[in-house]
Order: C-alpha cells, then structure tokens, then sequence
C-alpha cells in the first residue's frame, strides 16, 4: 500500500472552560487525514486523528518536517513486509531521523497524532477496531482483548456563575448515564470552597474512591503539601498534578506527605520522561501515570512508557490514559491498561466517544468500527471527511 | 512606544553538516521582526531575532498563539511606566497566559525568539548595545560590562571527504583568525578515528584545556562511559552532551567517572529542566552549563537559570550560552557568564558575529550598536530587512 496525501488543519475548540491555572478560550487541535491507494468496503482507505485537547495544535512541525518527510518515504520503507500494510512503527524511525536528542514537547504532538492516523489505518485495512490490533501486539501474554473497560467521567471545571449548582447537575449527569467514577478540577479557589465542591459531589458519588481531583499544576510545594493533608481523610481516587510536572521533589513530597494515590504524566511527553518522573517520584507504586498518546509520539511510545512503569513497580491497572476520546480508549482496552477517561459533553465534537460506545456500571463497550472508529462520530468525522475532501483524492 | 506590526518566516540553513547523531540538511530557523511606531536617527525601530540553530524553526506557534498575543497587547501591558519603552518580562508573561505548565520545548522557542527581539527594541531605543542594557539589569552587584569576553569557536563537523585534513585547515583558520580555544564534534566515528581526530587538533592547539569535545547525545550508558575513560588522559576542556539530555542519570555516571568538566544544556528549555539536571546529574560544580536563549524563553529566563545554577554551586563562568551569535555574545557579556561559543564561517548568514567583532587572542571584542546589532551583519540583515519591508511599515 502507498500513502497518496496528507491534509491537516488547526481547528479552535474554544471552549469557556478553565482549571485552576488557565482558561480554554484559545484552544485548538491539529487534525490529520491520510489518504492510502487502498479501498475497502468502496470506500477509499483514510487514516484519521487529533492531537488530543488541552494543549494548542501543532500546524507548524506537522507541516514543515513531519508530512514531508511521511510523503517522502516509500513503501518499502514504511510497509511490514510481511503484510503490505504500513507499520507505524517504522514511519516514526523515519520521521525521527535528522531530529536532534530533548525536546520532545516540540515534535511528540505532530508524530504522535500521525502514528494515531497510521494505526486508524492498519485497524481499516485488516478491518478490525484497533483495540484488537493493539492487543494482538502490545498486550501481556496470555491476556485476551476485553469486551469492556473501565471508565470515568472527567470534568468538575470552574464556572463563573453557580459553580457548585452546575457541578452538582453535571455529576448527576454523569451517573445517570452510566458512570460511577467522576474526576473534577480542584486548586483553583480557597480551601473552604474546595472542599465544599468536593463534598457535594462525594454525597453524589457515596464513595471517595469515586472521585478523583486533578489539580493541574496548581500549586507551589507548601500549597500542594497543605492541600493534600486538607483532602486525607476523604480517602479519594486520587489527587492529579499538584506542581509543576516537572517538579518531581515536589511530587516526592506530596507523595511522601499524603497516604493516598497521586497521579500524573499527562504532560510527560517519552518515555525517558516518564522515567525520570517515576524514578526521582519515588512514588513505592502509589501512582496514577496518566500519558496521552497522540501528545506522545503514539502508541508504539505509549507501550514503552508502560514497560518503563512496570520496571518502576507501577501496576499496569495504574497506566490510565489521558484524553477522553476514541484514541485513549482504544489504547487502554488494547494494551490492557487501568482506565479509560471520558469528556462527554465537553470539548465540542473532539469530546466523548463514538455512538457505538455504551457507557454501564462505570465501564465503556469498546467499538466494532475498524480502526479508530471516528466514522461513528457524526460531529467529529465531519471535520474528518471535510479535510479528507480536500485532498482531492 | 507601541508594536505595529511583527512578521516572522521560516529560512532553510540546509547546512552539509553531520554531528554523531544528525545531518543538519533539512535545517531552518525562525526569523521575526517587530515594528514599533518609534524612530531612532531617522529610522523606524524594529527588533530583530532568530531562533538560533541547530533545532528547527518555529513557525507554528509563532503565527497561530504568540505572535497574535503579543499584538493584541496593549502599550499599557507591554511598556515599562518608568520609560514607555517595551519590557520584554511583562510581554513574556503575557506570552505565557493561558499556556499549561510543562512540555517547554513547543513554546519556549517561539517565546523566546519574541524576547530577544524585543531587547533589540530595548536596546535601540536606548542607544545602547544590548550587553550593556542587560548588564545594568542582571550583572552581579558591583561588576561592570565587560569589554571583551571569552570565545572559542565550535565546529569540527564530521566530513564525509578527507575528515582529517579539512578537520586540519579548519582549526588552523580559527586559530590564524584570532582563536585559541576550539570545540570539535565527537562520537560519530570508531574509537581509534576519534582518538586521531582529538590528537591531531591536539597538536596544533598544544594543550586540552584548550579542546573541548561536544558527543551530540551519541551514546548509551556504557559508551559514554568507555568513551569518557578514552579521553581522560588527554585533560580536556570538557565533554559536552555525552548522552541524551534527560539522561540524568548517565549524567551522573559519568561525572562521577570522569575527573574532567562535563558541560551540556542546550537541550534544557526552562529553569525547571535545568534544576533538575543540575539536582540528579549531582557534577559537584563540575559542570559546564550550555542554556540557548532564543530557545528557552529568552534572556530573562537566562538569568533565572543563572540564579538556579549558583544555587547548585555552579560558578558564573562555567555557564557558557550556546549559540555561537550575536544574542549569546550579548547575554554572555551582560550577564557576566564564562565564555561565547562561535561558529564562523558555519550555518550560512546565521553563524558567526558581526563586523564589529573582533576576535584576538581567545576574546571577542563587544559591539557598538545599539541593541543586539544585526545590522553591522549584512547577510543576515539582508533577511530581516526583507522581512521588515513585508511589513509595509
């Protein structure tokens, strides 16, 4: 198979919402369609994907290195011989040659959101979901693809005007439609109002190991510290990103200070970074690691980050992927991870699965749909088709 | 003052270079131009900057968030009260609203090659050369702005033809123009080529101290390891980037064995990152800190690195700004740091300083004018000027 054009767009999102450091009014994602030679089922063979949310697009290293260089390289460099079909293993080699060592934040968003559109592909050429394919590859041995993963509902963001009354409706939301575990923002007001949100949505939710609380990088160590004991005694899921994530004697602190589980790596973008998260942590286990796969550098990287876990003493159940879309639940249902996170209602079309997902009792039905599956995403795969069009392919 | 208008391209270096780990081939830089509605001796004053090189140009976030945010700002947000004229700390942190924490490297690019152009605003609209505006702001209480600084000139690229010879001519061009120290690409080549390479720049500098080697990030553990062995007896200057950036631990293995400075941090884009590589890599003070400042959100950020590397009892003069042009030969007089890098004669309009430098026995003379002074560089100015016409201003 021969890829024939790529098209990407930098798309706003726009969205009011705001966590305890900054507001998502100037958001934007890159999407990507790559166009193959191949047809299946009439249609022509196109691989999709989005550089995830809440971080901005990255137009720029997609546009002057990255599509150039996958446009460059011929089949013989990219196919798995044995198959015919692209490997996205080898396009990310390729990609990265002539790519200086560091750095990664500055290339992982524009690779990562390509290798996704490359598996979408592999998924529709062997006309399987890529939860299967990803299982068959990266999965333990022994281990079969689930029929479900377990899932929580994130959001809880700040709102200008009745905050709490609005969490409370959308908590309900949540669990009306089948979820049992919420994950809300938190660091973003004074101690009393913080807790006050969190115990309105723990009579909700009954348990504290319900809700999980994600701070976003909000705090220097004594306010992180002061906040963790604050929130000890509700027993919670866990408490996410309370520093900088790359302030790791913090996070050492934290985790030294507070009994429970801290989570984080949302904005780790390798695996050498999350080594030396987990390593200089010294979180004994009790982390959440939370990567982002099209933030960094796709799956391939993802099951990497997930060995480095392992080697650090992290369950796998404690790998739970960040994103809350079609991508990160394919990826935890396929390499066996934790949890998937959900934004539905959130983040305009890029939030939310496919209407072929079932969200019950708190855990998601995973897609028939080959590959990504975006297709079963009406709003979304508009974006998708529009963009695909103009290839003119 | 007020900004009217910023432009910004992206130019190919397309350099034949190859360090150990890359060719420089598919290279660009950033250029940006900021107007301002001021005038100085009858022409407009408009700041000039790139993001020095090396690394890839950083269009993207240039034109879809930074270059957008600056140009909404207000004078009243931008400009000093005290003087009217732009601060660039006020413009960075204005830069930096509604950017999540971490993954520095998509921004800090982009960010930082705004502030140095900005200090050329500085610097023009106070009649002075940036070095002496920055040293009235960050030099050490008591100390004056220096009259020439130390400067060694990098290169030692590996050739594909006749490695040794033109290895040969090339530092013999250095030291004929004015140099005495000289840095030298390592660890792309078999042992014994580069124990040949090292001993014949040997040769005709006469002494180690005066030949520093720079690994490009090369090696795993156990070969920076044997390769540090290698060339102890040789009493370097030092031995830069022996394996990847975020390695901190192999850092720290071979600092612990190697009795010679190690340096490294132009892969480092914050304050944070270089905490960290000075906090794990644990050097004792033997280590040569190499932070860009286009690359790592500009001079203010500079100078925070300064502060953290003292804290980690790093001397002043082992931080030494990578770049090899006119913004780190300023930052390193201003600031009162160790040594410039220069690369004459290598990366097209961009390497090497202005006609106002003068380089003789190992110190490059300091500029006259006013800010950072790519004026008195007229291929380079050739490209801003162009770039400044697009503006129409």
């Amino acid at each position: 198979m021969k890829i024939v054009g790529i098209a990407e767009r930098t798309v706003p999102i726009a969205s009011p919402l705001r966590n305890a450091r900054v507001d998502f009014s100037e958001i934007t994602a890159s999407v990507v369609a790559v166009a193959t030679d191949q047809f299946r089922d009439g249609r022509r063979v196109v691989g999709y994907a989005f550089n995830s949310f809440g971080r901005y697009g990255c137009g720029g290293p997609l546009r002057e290195r990255f599509i150039p260089r996958l446009l460059r390289a011929s089949p013989h460099e990219l196919n798995d011989p044995a198959t015919g079909i692209v490997e996205p293993g080898h396009a990310v080699d390729l990609l990265l040659k002539r790519e200086k060592a560091g750095a990664h934040a500055e290339r992982s968003m524009a690779v990562g959101t390509l290798e996704l559109a490359l598996w979408d592909i592999v998924g529709k050429m062997r006309g399987l979901p890529l939860y299967r394919v990803l299982a068959e590859r990266f999965a333990p041995p022994g281990t079969e693809a689930p029929h479900a993963v377990r899932c929580y509902a994130g959001g809880g963001f700040y709102r200008e005007r009745d905050d709490l009354a609005r969490l409370g409706d959308e908590v309900r939301g949540h669990l009306d439609a089948g979820y049992t575990e919420v994950k809300i923002k938190a660091g973003g007001l004074p101690m009393t109002d913080e807790l006050r949100r969190i115990e309105s949505v723990l009579a909700l939710v009954k348990s504290g190991s319900r809700l999980a609380l994600d701070a976003s990088c909000a705090f220097e160590r004594q306010e992180a510290l002061a906040f963790a004991r604050a929130i000890t005694p509700y027993g919670l899921r866990w408490l996410e990103e309370p520093c900088d994530p790359g302030d790791f004697e913090t996070y050492r602190a934290v985790s030294e200070a507070y009994p429970g589980i801290v989570a984080g790596g949302e904005n780790l973008f390798s695996r050498e970074e999350a080594d030396n998260f987990l390593r200089y942590g010294r979180f004994g286990g009790r982390i959440v690691l939370q990567p982002d796969p099209p933030l960094a550098y796709g799956i391939r990287e993802l099951h990497h980050i997930v060995e480095v876990a392992l080697a650090h003493g992290v369950a796998r159940e404690n790998v739970v992927p960040h994103g809350g879309n079609m991508m990160s639940l394919h990826a935890t249902a396929g390499l066996g991870l934790g949890s998937a996170e959900s934004y539905p209602g959130l983040f305009g079309p890029f939030g939310g699965f496919s209407r072929e997902v079932r969200v019950h009792d708190g855990f998601a039905t995973l897609p028939e749909a080959p590959g990504i599956g975006f297709e079963e995403q009406p709003a979304l795969y508009g974006i998708f088709r529009e963009l695909s069009a103009s290839l003119g392919t």
